[in-house]
């Protein structure tokens, strides 16, 4: 690996954890954090997280994945990585419930590695903008537990119609209008809610025929006020 | 709301959140971070995330439940509150996301409340616990989203067989053996998997009949190693 210790381009301009912080302060804070920079091959591990607890890694270049392998070597994808996006903020500190996960480069890839103990303790320095990634950082994880905690919640419902009923009833809250504007395609949403395609726009049409719901292309209009109790 | 300042008796031993924190450290950390102690009656509204961002609450007396209001007022049991349970921890800072849930008391309860800000900030006196409430504050919140990320992939699978072959890979990794030992009884094992329990049972048979497992009360072993090329 390579240690870089100074003159580390910000080049993550959308990457939340850096929001709000200027590049003059984050090229201090890297001075502290002594991240490592290292590139990888194309189906190289990037990283092991059942062997590297407290690593936190940021995409620079290139694409890769995180997968889960299986007992006997079979890989679930869990999660698409690209340039600026954040891996291990999760795993880092759960090191039994992190054995069989991998990042493994899908395209050539640079990657920056951390250790997480430096971003949750301020250095001797203080860094004034350490308050401010922390913020971001913890902001970022409980995101991530929101919108899984969301996404749990659909899949736990039985029925094909029931997780849509329920998907509706999440965006209009989210979205405070029984107009909702679908923030994805039909084809994404049945592979979110994890049901068949066909089936689902089957059960859509038919909560149009009773009156449930209107579908009009990107939007769908709650219209019976009944929803909640059929959920 | 009662503000107290100081001797707030740490009666949380078994709370993760104060592990390895001292009882002197606690009453140190507690003048700073000036929590503050209310309670409650049965139904009354303890928390609602979506006016209240940035609070983190902890159940000192009593039980109480987070719940999504649906649309039309229907409620979604999210997760049951004990004495020493943490609520909004990944609540706190996303507010749109947070619309319509609530925690709502169940029994006559006493909560203590934090400023999650004051849990990330150190403040100027410096307290050496800090760090360590900090580490454990971001613990909690990663093994939230680990667990919530492992259960999304178990129900992701669209058959019950798919979904207990999924669960028997993933405990067979973390236990590291293939004679796994069943952390659950069988009924709240269908709830996990939101299925339903006499036809996991009937799955679970037919994967005995078929030499893929063996079941002996509390265990389960791994028979065939083509498991994973099943899911």
């Amino acid at each position: 690996m390579q240690m870089q210790q100074k003159e580390i381009k910000m080049n993550f301009s959308d990457n939340f954890l850096f929001e709000n912080i200027k590049d003059g302060d984050f090229q201090k804070m890297m001075c502290c954090f002594t991240p490592k920079i290292e590139n990888f091959k194309k189906n190289q591990i990037v990283c092991d997280f059942g062997k590297n607890p407290g690593i936190v890694g940021i995409i620079r270049e290139g694409t890769a994945i995180t997968v889960r392998n299986g007992i006997n070597g079979n890989r679930t994808i869990l999660e698409s990585l690209e340039e600026g996006d954040i891996f291990g903020e999760a795993f880092t500190v759960c090191d039994k419930l992190s054995d069989g996960i991998f990042v493994i480069c899908e395209e050539d890839c640079q990657v920056m590695f951390m250790d997480y103990r430096n971003i949750l303790h301020r250095c001797s320095s203080g860094c004034q903008a350490h308050n401010r990634l922390l913020e971001n950082f913890f902001y970022m994880l409980a995101r991530r537990s929101v919108m899984l905690s969301r996404r749990v919640e659909l899949l736990s419902r039985r029925t094909i119609r029931d997780k849509i009923l329920c998907y509706l009833s999440m965006e209009s809250c989210s979205q405070k209008t029984r107009k909702i504007r679908l923030p994805m395609s039909l084809s994404n949403l049945s592979d979110y809610l994890c049901v068949d395609r066909s089936a689902m726009m089957r059960e859509i049409k038919k909560l149009n025929d009773e009156g449930i719901i209107k579908s009009e292309k990107k939007f769908i209009t709650i219209l019976d006020n009944s929803i909640d109790e059929d959920i």
